[in-house]
């Protein structure tokens, strides 16, 4: 059934103009002044709304295990959740154990998602080992379309690599044309503070944060960097929290280092003190990195602004707060994490947007367009154009509402936005041509979404 | 007359799709798989060639009198040889005397243009002097849609302007929303390099640089900054040439401060060894600031490609070689300039795009869109979107030519480029819905550019 | 009268060791173990004390008028609170009004320093106005041994000169062989931010710091590093108050740039919230450049530690309450200073080495050797060494005690520092071989210092 | 037997005077103007010369195993080619391969030196593994009197060490109060740097660079910086080589952190065109880091001039013509080491001082003074001072020679600066009160150095 949607204010990373949009089949197919319907079409009128390409989360956690417990969301309630909240394509980190061949992991992601996502996404393959299977494996992934690769260097025994494989993963993403994206934090530094503290008594979730200081992350940034600059790769940052660690990023691309830098939207609103709350209230706001004295969020709104930060994303990451608890009397087992696939978009577009400085071009094109180009997702994601996948979100900035755990359709018992205001919301969501949002609810196919092939 | 161009390569900014584009009256009104043209449409077959959305120029001197001569260009030759080379805007740097009050200049600068650019053009209004009416005046032509000032840091007795009227400029700047262009060298030390140097007996024009070298524009780039920064206003640094000043304007803005980068077509492909050419070969050139040690423009060319040079323009001011001649034995009598406005775009897509890793969206973005975006002109022109005025550029990358002084269409006797190959030209560029250029010859209304107020 | 000091712990910037010092006349004749006392020789025994040498204040106000009143020292004063302090040698600021020519203000400072002295100083020749007879005074004047100039980039239309001057001197100052000292900041943007505030009714004390924040000085410490830079001459930046100007001045050390760094010891003590302190309170610690958030004096304590920062002074420059009152109303008509000439050696003791990680030679070397070596007193000032001036502080860190008001020797009736604990403090003082300190109280002659030529 | 040196002028960090100085015994007694000599005491006329304190080379090998060879020198001619030079104190790298534990590899080491070396010399305990004994051996040594570590971040299998180590070795050594050497360049990138040029068969010397850029040192020396900041440790960089390193090590000073910058004098004055001459010409200048592009020494100047680095050392470490051709075909298997012991104070003196813009007492302070104070030899090292050691160099600035490996002391057959002048040299040296050279011929006692416990 084709699609008309009429009057809308169509918004890109660099268009900004009022017109009808036709969607046949899964695409668009016109952009036009006064476009006359199909035969059948459905009509829908956005006028007075913003017409936005679907927005993309280049940095999710769905499956995860950890010690022991598993974060909560499946792919049924989180790509819901993600589309009632205008994201329509996410990327997961598919991160298997050390014990586990990549290949293994392979199946078991994709096992796990397949058929149960409303919406399209794909992975970042992460490389937590390196066997003699890791390369081949690796090769035939990427001739099967994912393109991009994880690496962590924090999270020393568990996901963290070495400099060896470090840089054989960088070698290979090179000479494959693949993006690495890496998890920048001294895992060395990070364990060694964590066995001080709690040798000193310093257990509750307020000293997640001096367990890995703003200087492990530049530090890890930094180290990544010039891996980056030695092997001639293409890089990218995730979750850079803090002015540092931005400084020691924006110190390589100024030296041509061809990296790129993502931060998560509770870097953006949410500072250090919230998780210095006590008991589990503060483990609630426990991730890594950590959230970061207050000065930090005015750095990172006037890089985003800037272009100096390329994406927004969430490093979603569901636990309930009975997992959280699982860390009492011991922060470092404190699963990480803090629910935000529903919420990224409407947060950015209040604080971003309508409440700060953020152009909407720039809202766009860090929460959509530069996630497609870099990952290469575009130009089928990312921006509205005539052939383009119809991923559309049609936004009624004049909505008016707050966050709760009590409405929010993430697999989740409470909220680390509990109250927050918003200013707008998605009134209608398609993907690729249908509608699976209205009003808020999700009216969608539920195992709709496809596993994207780049 | 309506316009379908068919079959087209669509690359903006954001978007690079196939389709048709159907253009009525001045604007672009559908974008579609399979239009039909309407009744007595004219149809361009596009197919194996790009649609670019016209270039913009952000830099360029048409009238400019210079130690008693004046730049060559008539706004008839310059805006011809502009669209011939595929930017369809142009926007002048409006420099008056400092013995003429601005209202004075405003009259002669539009008084040249007016019915005579075959483009659409705006100015950028320089702020020579402070007189007890510039107030009044700047106000009167923000208000009539003129939504850029201009100062010069450099040109000490000339057009320059100490920190005083710096500071009303950029505080009046921000109460009226409008971007304050800066030329970043310091005046003095500028002056009494040149006053050594000559002292010396260095008169050819391989002393121009070393009259001012890189940490003058540094030092005049950190200054500005630091007055953007202390004003609230917002700035941007044109014809920035070196790593050095790249590094302190990035400082600036990775403090928070709102300033844009421009470099300039001749930064990033020629190097001072051609300004110590013996003679008229060197003087031909001298232009500020100079063109300096080659590893400048790798510096150049990645922050391009990373985002962190905003805009591309050319500092266009044609000279002629008797002219440069004036300033035998003695380089600051050389009129400075070197002519680029025809070769821009030519230039930056052969050593950016097809021989170099600049992407076809940054290209776009860089030349175009961006430019657009901060001068007000978005998304009006800049995209390429239903609305938007159709000014298009058909690019045939399959084109090999050369360019040459014989065969350029700016009012000048030699290239700062002769003999330099290009990968592509542009087959066909509209204004405004009307055909300007059809296989690189000017085909248009010679007097059809408005002076766009915005 | 020879004198034999006896068994002190004699500590300079490069030696720490225990021995006799013999004094003949005004300079010391041999150091050993177990000197002989000529005949009639005094001897002190200094067991357990510091042996130091005279400690050199580089930056002190005696004579200044402002806005029509004074300053309250007169060098009888101000030279014995200084060696009661430790400080055997001060330079004070030569800063003639613009109206009043250099040779001038020559007369006038030394014609009030002549004679009144109780300790050796000599003078910074500050270049405040360039007029037709100003370099030949500059010549005559560094020929007869002045060997350093002062600049101020701020206080437009009082001290304040501009880039032109600046050159000139720097230009003059290379020449000779002389360094230029210079307070750094930004005259026009403090007059502009002066007037704002005042403009938007913000009248108190505590709006002295916003009216220089700290970008101003780094922007005025960046300008004076590129001028040192350009001119190849050596530049001093007096007072340096906080980590982002510490910033620009190393990396422009770090270029190669002939820069020292000053900083003075009320910024190590003292933050801005005191002269946040209603009314006249608050006007007490009103200097500039201001008293900084708390955050920066760890940054200058680490440099001080680290050699990053060359020198301590003090800025010394007092004025009394009734004075600071006339700015009441109007922070800009307060009169700018807080004494510190007999303070400073006590605080940097107890504060840098007692109670710090300030160690001994570092503490010798920036508050005497670093200074004597810069401004051409070394070695007969700034060492002990035979030959050398015997200008020595027998110091005892058994000493315990407070400063007030009430007991300083400096002629006003407040003190910055009234309370704060002393763990040290100078025994016996010597001036060229005869004691002029001894327990605290001030018995040589009060006339008996000399104006240095260098 | 006294010694009486006459009419000297003796410079240390901090002073320059002309007196007598008394030596009895192995320490001095006493310094003043005309002593006399007692009953028996040799008296050295010093008129016309320099009396530096004896020099000190902070990092010497003189025993070091390379790929089944052995560095050519033993502590016999090291010490007498050192005090040839004017160097009286030297410490040497005790490195033991990892294979063998640390208390195995002090034995061996001392064991070498123990009554061969005419001079005094300490050790830095090289930490090249961690088993269970190794931090009971590194308290045991650091109680007997060693008060440094030496780290290698590079050499991965053979000394160098991971970040678990580097945190406990920093750990340790704070608690401790010792100071930590680094070899900073990541190990990683080497090795994969090294296997990459070897595949694409570039073999010869001049790769030897390329293997280790200057990125893979700066990387390395933020890397160290950031553990030294973590855990609060003290840290010194040896041999730093280029600016980019350097400015890594002062932003690290900057924010804080405790760390010293050694360079070493192969980096002063000799560039990577040297190591590219072909065959084992290039190979004789193959040391680690390598010699850089000549820019980087003005870098280096510079920052020795203004106190930005800390000391000047030679990195001495003998190799022959023979030894050097071992890496024929295969850079990596090069013996790295250039020799300097003999010519470090020379070279210093002649390129830096006579030559240059180092001022005295700098060049003492950073090859002498300095080190001392570092590594706990001060003040009975490193300074000329009543109870200090009477290790003193009467240095002759009228002498003029040329560096030949034909005349050198040191054991080898070729040297890097065969044919550089020399503009003065070491007329007489004494270590401990006797005299040890005498016109540049060695006169002492061949086994009278000690070991210096500190």
């Amino acid at each position: 059934m084709a699609l008309l949607i009429k009057n809308g204010r169509i918004i890109t990373a660099d268009a900004d103009y009022t017109a009808d949009l036709l969607v046949e089949g899964e695409t668009i197919s016109q952009i036009g002044e006064g476009l006359t319907a199909p035969e059948g079409a459905r009509v829908i009128d956005a006028s007075g709304k913003y017409v936005f390409p679907g927005f993309i989360d280049p940095h999710v956690h769905v499956y995860l295990p950890f010690m022991g417990t598993f974060a909560k969301d499946t792919h049924t309630t989180a790509s819901q959740a993600a589309l009632i909240g205008g994201t329509t394509t996410y990327i997961e980190m598919l991160a298997p154990a050390q014990s586990e061949p990549l290949r293994e992991g392979w199946e078991k992601w994709t096992g796990l998602s397949e058929g149960k996502s409303a919406c399209d996404y794909t992975f970042h393959l992460g490389v937590t080992r390196w066997d003699d299977k890791t390369e081949t494996t690796l090769r035939e992934l990427v001739g099967q379309g994912m393109k991009s690769f994880k690496v962590f260097l924090a999270y020393k025994g568990a996901f963290g690599i070495d400099d060896d494989v470090l840089y054989r993963v960088l070698t290979l993403a090179r000479e494959l044309g693949v993006v690495v994206t890496a998890h920048c934090e001294n895992a060395e530094l990070v364990a060694q503070l964590q066995r001080k503290l709690l040798a000193e008594g310093k257990t509750g979730p307020e000293w997640h944060e001096p367990s890995r200081p703003e200087g492990v992350e530049a530090e890890g940034t930094a180290h990544f960097a010039a891996f980056v600059e030695m092997t001639g790769a293409e890089g990218y940052v995730v979750h850079l929290s803090n002015e540092r660690a931005l400084e020691a990023a924006l110190e390589a691309k100024r030296r041509g280092v061809n990296l790129h830098i993502e931060s998560v939207i509770p870097h953006f609103l949410l500072d250090k003190t919230y998780a210095e709350r006590p008991g589990v209230e503060g483990a609630k706001y426990v991730m890594s990195p950590p959230l970061r004295e207050k000065h930090n969020q005015h750095a990172l709104w006037t890089a985003l602004e800037q272009g100096l930060i390329d994406t927004v994303g969430t490093d979603h990451c569901p636990f309930d707060v009975s997992q959280k608890a699982m860390g009492e009397g011991d922060f470092t087992r404190i699963p990480n994490g803090i629910p935000a696939i529903e919420d990224r978009v409407n947060l950015l577009y209040t604080y971003g947007v309508s409440r700060g400085s953020l152009s909407l071009s720039r809202f766009v094109e860090s929460a959509s367009t530069k996630a497609a180009k870099l990952f290469g997702l575009f130009p089928r994601k990312g921006t509205i154009s005539v052939g383009s996948d119809a991923d559309l979100v049609i936004y009624d900035p004049g909505y008016r509402g707050h966050i709760s755990a009590a409405t929010s359709h993430m697999n989740n018992d409470y909220s680390g936005f509990e109250g927050w205001e918003i200013d707008g919301r998605p009134d209608v969501v398609t993907v690729r041509g249908e509608v699976a949002v209205e009003g808020g609810q999700f009216v969608g196919d539920p195992g709709r979404g496809q596993l994207l092939r780049r």
